[in-house]
């Protein structure tokens, strides 16, 4: 029997399949192969990720140790990098020791120690170029690369992710302070070595010239906050609600807080205002009837992804199928 | 071996199982037994309800039918009260044969026909009492009552929430608005019956004298919104995170986005000034070494705990078990 978009119980995940493979075909056509490394922290599922990989990218970015645990386990361990910092690499080291391909960013002595303990063995130096988070000073990457590969770590090269630029609104600004960024990490990558400068993200895939991979995850599925750059890259993810309650004056869906990361703010209801949320509803006008099924953009995709347990796919009022969030928690 | 906070791996969701044990006998002094029905969709815990049932509370409100489910699977499905609306009522009336009493909200001539449609036996009007989402306006709550005891329903009250009320942080204003809301429902109540007047929040839960049970469920954890209004809770939930990172100016902690419900704003971390949380990170000032722990504050309890699939209970460094956040998703 078919499975259709208005029997799912609700709040329902829901993935517009055709719109997916767009976005994926329409990235794969700009940055084919290896010059993509698609960030699987966007949506946490080895489901979409195969997608990615049918599509030519080997090489996956996580976010978490447990990410990188789920894509080996899925047979899409080739060429993981953990775009992170951590203090106990052990678990890495298993899945090295295991067959995975592992590689580590690093930005200290600390997290140096911590991949030789761990039993990882490829790093990349992560450098700062601008955004207040990780990432060592440029100019102290080149001692670091020594250091690690005095203690026996094989150094791949440089990362550097310009998350202050990837979501400005005006491209030209975009633009000019990509190349700012991307200049430090190419004088790091002079100190450095290595044959990875990974860096980049949506707002940013075309604009990053430096790079030698891109690190995009959104493209694929996409939010309003990225909605609002003009990229060629189609919304392919909503929450399904229902309308459980309505007055004359507005009206209330099954999904809230906690179906939707809110750092970006509320979700969309294309021609709707949408009020607030709460824990289990969203308040929105004008009213529409009990029983009515909504849409809602996400803000922001990578914890919205996050927050459930399965995807649903679907064609127009069709569900073909579904996919498990399965790289969710640490 | 005695496990530690310094052993857990992070971002973990911790317990202080002191100011938690604090906080319930503090409640249920205030509140005994059935005067208070504890909203576990604030901590989505069997494992914390079932201290709550040991306080003397046997009723609990839910917000999904997911946490009536796994309420009922607990052996604490004595008297459980779905504070919402739904639209298919089949899942609960499968509790309802299996022994659990449930007790529905409906609103509207649809959510009692779903209902009856879906074998649950006992109902309460939902009067909406100011905050603009679910509930029928007042003067509709007898004809409602009606409606639904003629298609065989048993009608055990009413329900209405005052949760536009219960974060103000001026108190007299608070009590005045939970007045003026009260009013309404017990007038609704007249012209329904039955035996409850259910109603209120941790910030009105003293306030509060008409209603003859109380909703609260933020009070057993809090969080840094309720903290603002001086209430007699201590905060018993923090996620505890570890410097991944550090510069002269920064560091950066590994909980983030997907460890924080943002709808009220980020984290606090006393002593510290957050500057933003990215998916995996919260980065602040003055920095701290790299390997140092951090206990951060959420802002929102209820969101928060739908992100963790377990929590560690702690005394001073000790770790004394854990508990499933065994009551997410749908």
């Amino acid at each position: 029997m078919t499975r259709r978009l208005a029997d799912l119980p609700t709040p329902a995940l829901v993935i517009d399949s055709g719109a997916l493979d767009r976005n994926i075909a329409r990235m794969a056509e700009a940055l084919p192969g290896d010059r993509l490394r698609p960030h699987v922290k966007a949506h946490k599922c080895t489901g979409l990720a195969r997608r990615q990989a049918d599509a030519g990218h080997y090489g996956f970015t996580c976010a978490t140790i447990r990410e990188c645990e789920g894509m080996a386990a899925a047979g899409l361990g080739t060429d993981l990098l953990l775009a992170n910092e951590v203090l106990d690499a052990r678990r890495l080291g298993a899945l090295v020791a295991g067959g995975a391909r592992v590689t580590l960013a690093v930005d200290s002595p600390e997290t140096i120690e911590a991949a030789v303990a761990g039993g990882v063995r490829e790093v990349v130096i992560d450098v700062n170029v601008g955004l207040p988070r990780c990432g060592c000073p440029p100019e102290q990457a080149g001692a670091l690369a020594e250091q690690a590969r005095n203690r026996g770590l094989q150094v791949r090269g440089v990362m550097g992710y310009e998350g202050h630029v990837v979501g400005l609104p005006d491209e030209a600004e975009r633009a000019r302070m990509c190349r700012d960024s991307m200049e430090l990490l190419v004088a790091a990558h002079e100190a450095v070595g290595g044959e990875l400068v990974t860096a980049g993200g949506t707002g940013t895939y075309l604009l990053n010239t430096w790079a030698s991979e891109i690190q995009a995850g959104s493209y694929a599925l996409m939010d309003s906050a990225y909605a609002k750059l003009g990229l060629p890259f189609e919304q392919a993810v909503f929450v399904l609600a229902s309308v459980v309650s309505a007055s004359p004056e507005w009206a209330v869906g099954d999904a809230g807080l906690k179906a939707f990361g809110m750092d970006h703010g509320n979700p969309d209801l294309p021609g709707s205002q949408v009020w607030f949320c709460s824990d289990e509803h969203v308040t929105f006008s004008p009213p529409r009837p009990v029983g009515d099924r909504l849409l809602l953009t996400p803000g922001h995709v990578d914890p919205t992804l996050a927050m459930h347990e399965r995807a649903w796919l679907f064609s127009g009022d069709e569900v073909s199928g579904s996919w498990d969030i399965d790289l969710r928690g640490w």
